[in-house]
């Protein structure tokens, strides 16, 4: 049964192959040149059916983008919908977040994108929250000198405990909403989980969390 | 005219000596001696009517509080309301937080409090804001090596502003509420503005901020 499901994903995902990339460790240094060209990567972690990925890689054709889910069953859906209508800047990969120093080379990434990330509510869960210390370190590492997070969530509890987190970690917090859908923030690209939860009325909190410069470099 | 309002104050402030300091800048370094004891030193900064020094002193005898507030319209309520049940952990003095400096030596003072203090919205008005880089850097001499700053307030941007900047100060945030009253925070004391805002349904958030500890001393 499971063997038939599995199969049935493969045969699934072959079809998708302009919108996906397979064998993702073996591209670990050399994301641009899958790309063919050298725009910034921007790679968005937890996707889940792909709405946020798709609207994003459509209004910036100047970004390449990545967007990793580690449950194939909610990411054969995102690159089914967009195999329909294949954008060159955007490919799908298959992957735990916590393998993503197998996948990508110090200072290849741009920027990261955590949206609606599982809150993980119980405190001695909080090493799973992939806004945890331990991913910062990862995402420090991967991140380009002036790289940046950009984190959104419906969970007030998980913001507050990032908010902290990351400035622990010595970030620095830039263009904190703590109301999304009623600030300035423009251009704003809505996900399936934000969808939902904003038209049921929640509040929706975000945050950028930029790579502090060395003491030498700032003005 | 300003002259009799001004003398009709000072005789309503001379009545209210037991709960009044006076000459603040001479009990500088000193402040303990005048409360006679070694308890924690807590200072509000704009306290306004007075409402949460006297809550604040009523709750916590073990500590001392200060309460400063540059309006002596506003102060002399404080002042009048408290002096007819005088606390011996609180006092009220009349100057202006651009002259803390004078006021209390380096390391004299456990914790700061802001409550609601103006937020100065245009953007060039920042600097008047109580949670600049330039009052962080005044408090952070006249705190205590573990001393830290609660800081409240129902301004949805000011609070945002006031995250990045004491982030970008390099101070850690603790303890944030992004709903301070719907959240599991304990023993919270109402300012005036408080309870007006939230009895109009406004959210109140609160940070606490506190100095990093040198490398040497981190576990
Ligand atoms: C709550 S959903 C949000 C989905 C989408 N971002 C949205 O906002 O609609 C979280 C997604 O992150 C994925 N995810 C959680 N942990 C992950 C990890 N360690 N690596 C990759 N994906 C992960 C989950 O499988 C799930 O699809
Ligand atoms: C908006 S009111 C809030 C009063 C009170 N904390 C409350 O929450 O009800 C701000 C208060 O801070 C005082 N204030 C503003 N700037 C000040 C400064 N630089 N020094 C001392 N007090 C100041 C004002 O006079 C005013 O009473």
């Amino acid at each position: 049964m499971r063997m038939r499901k599995k199969k049935n994903l493969d045969v699934r995902f072959a079809a998708c192959a302009d919108v996906m990339a397979f064998e993702p460790r073996e591209k670990r240094g050399r994301w641009r040149a899958l790309f063919g060209n050298d725009h910034p990567l921007h790679v968005e972690i937890g996707c889940g059916k792909g709405r946020f990925a798709i609207g994003m890689a459509e209004q910036y054709p100047e970004i390449n983008f990545i967007a990793v889910e580690r449950e194939e069953g909610a990411l054969i859906m995102a690159a089914e919908r967009c195999q329909q209508h294949p954008l060159p800047n955007l490919r799908f990969v298959s992957f735990d977040a916590a393998e993503l120093r197998e996948v990508f080379a110090p200072g290849e990434v741009d920027r990261i994108y955590l949206n609606f990330s599982d809150p993980w509510p119980p405190n001695r869960q909080r090493k799973r929250r992939l806004t945890w210390r331990a991913y910062l370190e990862v995402y420090d590492e991967l991140l380009k000198q002036q790289g940046d997070l950009c984190f959104k969530t419906d969970n007030q509890r998980f913001f507050e405990w990032t908010l902290a987190e990351v400035c622990q970690y010595g970030w620095l917090l830039q263009n904190i909403s703590l109301d999304l859908h009623r600030s300035d923030f423009e251009g704003n690209v809505m996900t399936e989980y934000e969808e939902k939860f904003s038209s049921e009325g929640a509040r929706i909190y975000r945050l950028e969390a930029r790579r502090r410069l060395p003491e030498f470099l700032r003005k």
